[in-house]
């Protein structure tokens, strides 16, 4: 007997399993419901796939994804652009929007420090940030990463940075679980961890 | 303050959120995943999506999806030819050939009667299994169906209309648990099930 799947089907399965949050069995029953209703799930989908390729980029000022740039976060006037928050990752950045809770901008680092990882401060966007920073207009850096070592890792290297700019660092307080990544938490918590947020000691 | 995200990457989930086990928030993991890597992820998934588009159709014998029709089961000479397995979804097709334990044909029925769903035998691939019994040479008919209630309501009604062709009509055996689904069941079970198979006395 030969093999009953096309390569067609099985790269298709492959590519969706590679999705966070689908595995290969998951993967399986999503590429047959969009191969069983081509018209009304496959053509959809490819086609809003089309319009993000086309005009999703990252925002040159915050690393933000979005249709123009810079992002309509950095180009809001109406936002404190005097506070700046400082998150790992663009999920991170939509988590603490989500929550409605932080009314001035974000700087999306791409990830933390990690000694074990091989991540060095070259590895994430972090000269952006200090740019941002020495341009002036800057206030204060709210350090949002996550309640994990790499986090606090960065947060440290960061405040050292920042530490002679004269602006406030502060990080996010009470609410954060130890371990807790920031996009997995509701917005109730996140909204306390931002309340009560804590000035780091120089 | 304006809203955060564009409207491209909201239709991205929106629509990704529509596919079987993804949620909201997966599917929001899933858009942030494909759009910040746009040649790594998502290029390559619009790629295979673009492929199987453009390849896969369904098998006008079986129902099986397929990059040749009829497919390559149907098209398999080494298959025996006489014994058509009747199945509800392509995803049962797949999940007995994975378990590589039927050496015959198949038929997708696209579902199973429903009173409650107003699903009729005109709803289904119900005619094309009759013709192809009538077209002749076919010895057995295996009813693969799930253990519910429309399972059992279609398999009855399919044994009915072939009772007067001649043909055996068996259905899966022991190993397939109440209220459960082909699709989820492991190789072991769906092999017992198919060794274990009844026939259904006229
Ligand atoms: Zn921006
Ligand atoms: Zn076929």
């Amino acid at each position: 007997m030969r093999v009953w799947s096309s390569p067609e089907i099985e790269a298709l399965i492959a590519r969706l399993a590679r999705l966070p949050g689908l595995g290969p069995r998951s993967a399986r029953r999503a590429a047959l419901a969009l191969l069983q209703e081509p018209e009304t799930r496959l053509k959809p989908l490819m086609a809003v796939m089309g319009d993000a390729a086309q005009t999703i980029r990252t925002c040159s000022t915050c690393g933000n994804l979005d249709s123009q740039n810079p992002c309509v976060i950095c180009s809001d006037d109406e936002r404190d652009q005097s506070v700046i928050c400082v998150v790992e990752t663009v999920g991170d950045l939509w988590a603490l929007e989500r929550a409605g809770v932080h009314k001035g901008l974000y700087h999306v680092l791409g990830g933390t420090l990690s000694a074990l990882s091989g991540r060095g401060p070259d590895d994430l966007n972090t000269r952006g940030l200090l740019e941002r920073v020495d341009g002036g207009g800057v206030r204060e850096v709210v350090l949002a990463l996550g309640a994990t070592v790499e986090g606090a890792t960065t947060a440290h290297w960061l405040h050292h940075q920042l530490a002679e700019t004269g602006v406030t660092v502060s990080r996010l307080g009470q609410g954060v679980p130890m371990g807790g990544a920031l996009e997995g938490m509701d917005d109730g918590t996140l909204a306390a961890a931002l309340m009560a947020r804590r000035r780091l000691e120089t």
